[in-house]
């Protein structure tokens, strides 16, 4: 594969410097038509050949508007980077619809960390496969991914470095440069796997021969004009249409939401009594969790007035104040809606130690924009994956992660509708909307039921709680955090 | 005057029943008429009660709608946020206008750092002139800042704590609280003091009297009520219109500019060979700034065509790919505009051992926005005291700080704009603005001439570089950025 590459392309500088001026031009148009497209582009520039990619990152920015291009370098992970999950990173420099970003290095540290026995063949293939439904999520998102690993040959680098050594400009290349070209032809095998490993339909790795620097400037430039050419002149070939609604006859059928015993209550004294020690031991284990480096994400979604809020505040009092955000999430916001709908939740995952509660949460794309039709059906069938991917990630960094769904029954929100209605102050959370969302009942219990079977996890299962009596339901969360926690950490 | 506070006032339960109903519909109604205003709001709260802190916080996240409303709390800042100036986690945690945030804590530990000698009186005096210079920028530009110390007796303190000792939630307070209780009263005379020197006209700090949990809420939610409808029913008072021209009839006078010899030149031969020897040696400094953490801004401002690009290009290949970044300055988008003008900048602040490129600056503000009036006279008048804090702040943080004005004469600007006019991909660098822009030529020398005498200071001057000959000025920007790096690390 890698040798297949290596053929020895070279561009003469005469047609080099021919071919260079309308390239820019082109180049220049496209990035102009692409600030106003609703599709992002990633450019992905991987290889072996360190100072051939330096001077390629230099080459893009002088030939493209590098005030339309943001240039992301992986490095090692440091200290912050390294308190979230590995592909934190990579959600935070993802640009938005209408930009484009040019993201270097990364793959080679994996597979070095691989070969010298820091990252198991089961880690390397997991970071494969996570980085392959990324791609394929921003990609069904519309997102134009476009990769390069450059390839210089072993013997070639090592002649470069060769001749470079009586020059003034050695100290472009340094012992990394040598160990690389001394250890490269043994470590071609794994690339070639992960090269395979995370080539998804749509946005393949294009290897480039850096041997010629004319050659591998201008190939590179020409893929990518090409491609942005081309998707600027015809949207993207239409996304699968929906699967077929395994669900469409739940009527006939038990959902999960059946089960659910809503006549459980609590009397007022064995609440407040459980409430304290329930509340003092998750106190103790949060402490523990922080010094410990656990982070912990908490994700709640439910029936509108079911009393989401009102357990979530009888657990923050448990909290140190500094070591948590409540995220209420609403509909997104205009720049939100310029990134893959993960986005932002990828943002405000927490860093080691910390708490993350979510009122209401990514689960939005299959419940209610499900439901009113603000995703298409291809868009929330495929997000039971990709939340699966997300919430994956989470576990295998260590998070805590609980899921609650608290539910109540049709009656009971109802009578709350009303209460609220009558209470000046919360009449604010109350709408005509929400009376007409109550006719989407059974739309809502079948996308339930689809999301608590599609999305349970050994490591992130849904608790369904009974929400009937409020304080029951407190207690039944609390107790589920506290239960999470004392596994971790405990 | 935290005495004069504890004067014992309590609210009967009664009353306090009475009035929060209308009180929070009061408030939901005007966050909501806050969503569409020009203005942000900051609430501060710090004080001696953590507990009644905590409290507090979750009142007024109860009270109002906690979806619009971003709680930061300021704990012991640890590596990400050590890694960059001080008041960096301010303007990231900075509303944008049409939003609150509540932002808790940070005071007291200043103040107990001070005590315990960690921070001397310098530094801590330093802190404060800071925090008032920062805060004095945002009232100008518009924010609403309400600022409460809640003040809770050490005795009343101790009362407390003793009685919950026999009670199931014992574990709210630790020996957090027990210290602060026991050094309040030692403590009170910095307190006042930090008071005092952090109150800004149009800031005062509100002191609220803790030992009454009825009175402390209401009080504390009465008076944000009552700045925030004020606020919204008439403008601000008109800042201070511009004070007089100091330069108004200057081309009777020097400029800085007129001292620049623009002849200088350099023969190829001579740069290439300097050209190399100083990429080296800004690689080696960089490498050593990368190991000891310091970190490097540098800031181009220049004529149109001047060569700042050129000059930039000249210095990132002797960096390493992922220790820098350029940040290409163009017109805030419609997001940025809704922050102070400084905050896009903050944000860009590189963290300790990474180097960060600005082609254009914050200087927009007193060049292009002043003589195009995008800014009003009060508004880059008053930009040059909030740039100088702004830089004092980089510097006192240990970052290398160099500032360029790339300079040409008139003559040599319309010869390069000509040849780009002939040179395809170039054509998209110049536009008939360009050239309208030259008619301004005499408004932009009076603008360099007072942001240069303005703004040099001694770790952060101006340097003034002659860039009719461009290998002459890439030189000497190099020689000027390898001189900053050997003062911090050679």
């Amino acid at each position: 594969m890698l040798d297949d590459a290596a053929a020895g392309n070279t561009i003469p500088k005469d047609d080099f410097t021919a071919a260079v001026p309308d390239l820019r031009v082109r180049l220049l148009n496209a990035q102009f038509d692409l600030s106003s497209a609703d599709f992002a582009v990633v450019v992905v520039l991987a290889g072996d050949d360190r100072l051939g990619a330096n001077e390629l990152v230099n080459r893009l920015n002088e030939w493209l508007d590098s005030r339309f291009l943001d240039t992301s370098v992986f490095t090692v992970p440091e200290g912050p980077e390294l308190a979230r999950p590995a592909f934190s990173r990579l959600w935070d420099a993802l640009p938005p619809a209408g930009r484009m970003s040019l993201w270097v290095g990364g793959l080679m540290r994996q597979v070095r960390a691989h070969l010298d026995g820091e990252v198991t063949e089961a880690e390397l293939r997991r970071w494969c496969d996570h980085l392959r439904r990324t791609q394929e999520a921003w990609i069904a998102d519309g997102a134009l991914v476009l990769k390069f690993y450059l390839h210089t040959p072993a013997a070639v680098q090592k002649k470069r470095y060769k001749k470079r050594r009586k020059r003034d400009d050695a100290w472009r290349y340094d012992h990394r440069d040598w160990e690389m070209a001394r250890s490269l032809d043994a470590a071609v095998p794994t690339i070639e796997t992960v090269l395979r490993e995370t080539s998804v339909t749509g946005a393949p790795w294009t290897i480039v021969e850096g041997t010629d620097k004319r050659y591998r400037d201008l190939s590179v430039a020409r893929t990518i004009l090409a491609a942005l050419e081309a998707r600027l002149a015809s949207p993207p070939p239409a996304t699968a249409a929906g699967v077929l609604e395994q669900f469409a006859d739940l009527d006939q059928q038990a959902t999960v939401l059946d089960h659910v015993d809503l006549s459980a209550t609590v009397t007022k004294d064995d609440y407040r009594a459980e409430l304290a020690r329930l509340q003092g031991r998750l106190h103790r284990l949060a402490d523990r969790a922080r010094r410990r480096g656990v982070s912990t994400v908490l994700a709640f979604e439910g029936w509108d007035a079911a009393g989401k809020g009102g357990a979530i505040r009888r657990i923050t009092p448990a909290l140190e104040a500094g070591d948590y955000r409540v995220h209420a999430v609403a509909a997104p916001t205009e720049e939100e809606r310029r990134y893959h709908y993960l986005w932002r939740f990828w943002r405000d995952v927490p860093r080691d130690g910390r708490v993350a509660i979510f009122d209401r949460t990514w689960y939005g794309r299959v419940l209610v924009e499900r439901v009113e039709g603000f995703a298409s059906p291809a868009e929330w069938q495929r997000a039971y994956d990709e939340i699966l991917d997300f919430e994956a990630q989470l576990v295998e960094h260590g998070v805590v992660l609980a899921k609650f769904w608290v539910h109540i029954s049709p009656e009971e929100q109802l009578a709350r509708f009303e209460a609220r209605r009558d209470t000046p102050y919360k009449k604010y959370k109350i709408t005509e909307e929400d009376y007409r969302n109550r006719e989407k009942w059974d739309a809502y219990v079948a996308a339930v039921d689809q999301m608590v079977v599609r999305t349970s996890m050994p490591d992130a299962p849904w608790h369904i709680v009974a929400g009937n009596d409020k304080r029951y339901a407190r207690l039944a969360v609390l107790r589920e955090v506290v239960a999470g926690l004392e596994r971790a950490v405990g």
